[in-house]
């Protein structure tokens, strides 16, 4: 079950940086963001992500394929709260066989909040698992 | 665009009640449920109301139908808060041609905190609008 | 409980636009955009006006007020869909007493999606209503 | 970051149960549960738990604790879809110092579909870290 890698809080171990701003609806009444509400900015990330390398999610779905995240894990370090502008860095850490697995920095202003993994499959469009396409392990670290 | 009745704070003008608890990830930095949480209710609340009368949703998407929310208003009289224990009332206020309306009331222990009104589209296997179906025709008040 | 006005599909009756785009855990089942995630998409509209007219949403609160939704009303048009790209467009339509009133429209590419109206009241440091700021009223229409 | 131990897929290593059903809201356009979604459901079942062991959280809460999650993990067995009864297995798995670990189980008619652990720092009155109080620890499994 475990995430094959730790990721780091140092930004040059990630390759590509999305931007985005907590809104009012995620935060909880602790006065800080809610825990669930990491994993959707993970996401936007991971879509933006795709996008910059010409392969939009989007698009990705339309010829057949899902991407299921098979497992997450996230380590809250300091609280997000409402209006913060956070940077979400991620980096491409295995892509092997049918999963691959991706890294997240959560930083506001340069200060590490959280990291993350996320494992996906790749499922073809017969509904069954395939290999991960070149173009995505070629982006892997290892 | 307006709904074509005032949903009121008397629990006798419902006809069913749905009781569910709030969860913390629903509130928010103002130490309430936000006001975004309350749909989910009215949602739940209509999935057990046609449960109860024998036509489940689950079984009505099987058949092909959908009843997409076309119109939705909330009036939001006192907050919810975290663990209360909420008494979700509802009613068929019209059903006519392809459209129906719900009305709810939500209370705790007896104290009206929220009411609304969910206006319906029903959808046919073609992706058409289609006429209610008799039994939720008879349901309706008027 | 309804609003006192119409939000028309008229972008030029509209005086703040922010765009956004759908996240894929904002979308649900039937293929689109869930009924209940069109509320923090105008909040989010919100909070960004606010920012855009000198008075940032996060600053009234430190000054310890706050502006709850009092009502909230959607109308459908037509789905938003995952990875559209959204422009949320608002107007003050009245600002009273100790309520004011939002409209919007939200286009993809210039085709009307959806309208919606916010109701919010004001409440100072006291947790007591208090009247409208003089800047939010100087912004309503009427 | 890596939780102590791997939740097992035994419902006999679970010493509670919350059962909960799935909303509508909570799907995604791949038509099944969001990922995203599952963390409210342990946390549901958390809160239950809880209040089994004479403990209510919104009383903890009340007395001046929180109860952040640092770690969370899941792990996704077999999607869960619209309507879906959810057993949610919780079992205390350590209890040391200022931090405590719980591990889920999510099944469907007996059959696993996740497994889960959540990690939490105990929070004091006084903002700092705390030990976990004696009826916490006297849980833990170790």
């Amino acid at each position: 079950m475990r995430a094959a890698f730790e990721p780091t809080t140092d930004v040059r171990d990630y390759r590509f940086c999305h931007r985005l701003r907590v809104r009012f609806a995620e935060t909880d009444a602790m006065g800080v963001v809610h825990h669930a509400a990491y994993l959707p900015y993970l996401e936007e990330c991971r879509v933006e992500f795709l996008r910059s390398v010409g392969h939009p999610f989007d698009e990705i779905r339309r010829e057949g394929f899902e991407l299921p995240v098979v497992d997450i894990s996230a380590h809250y370090l300091r609280p997000l709260r409402f209006d913060d502008v956070v940077d979400v860095h991620l980096s491409v850490a295995t892509a092997r066989g049918a999963t691959f697995e991706l890294g997240y920095l959560l930083c506001v202003a340069d200060e590490a909040r959280a990291t993350a993994v996320s494992r996906h499959g790749v499922v073809g469009p017969a509904g069954r698992p395939v290999r991960c396409p070149d173009w995505l392990a070629a982006l892997a670290r290892t």
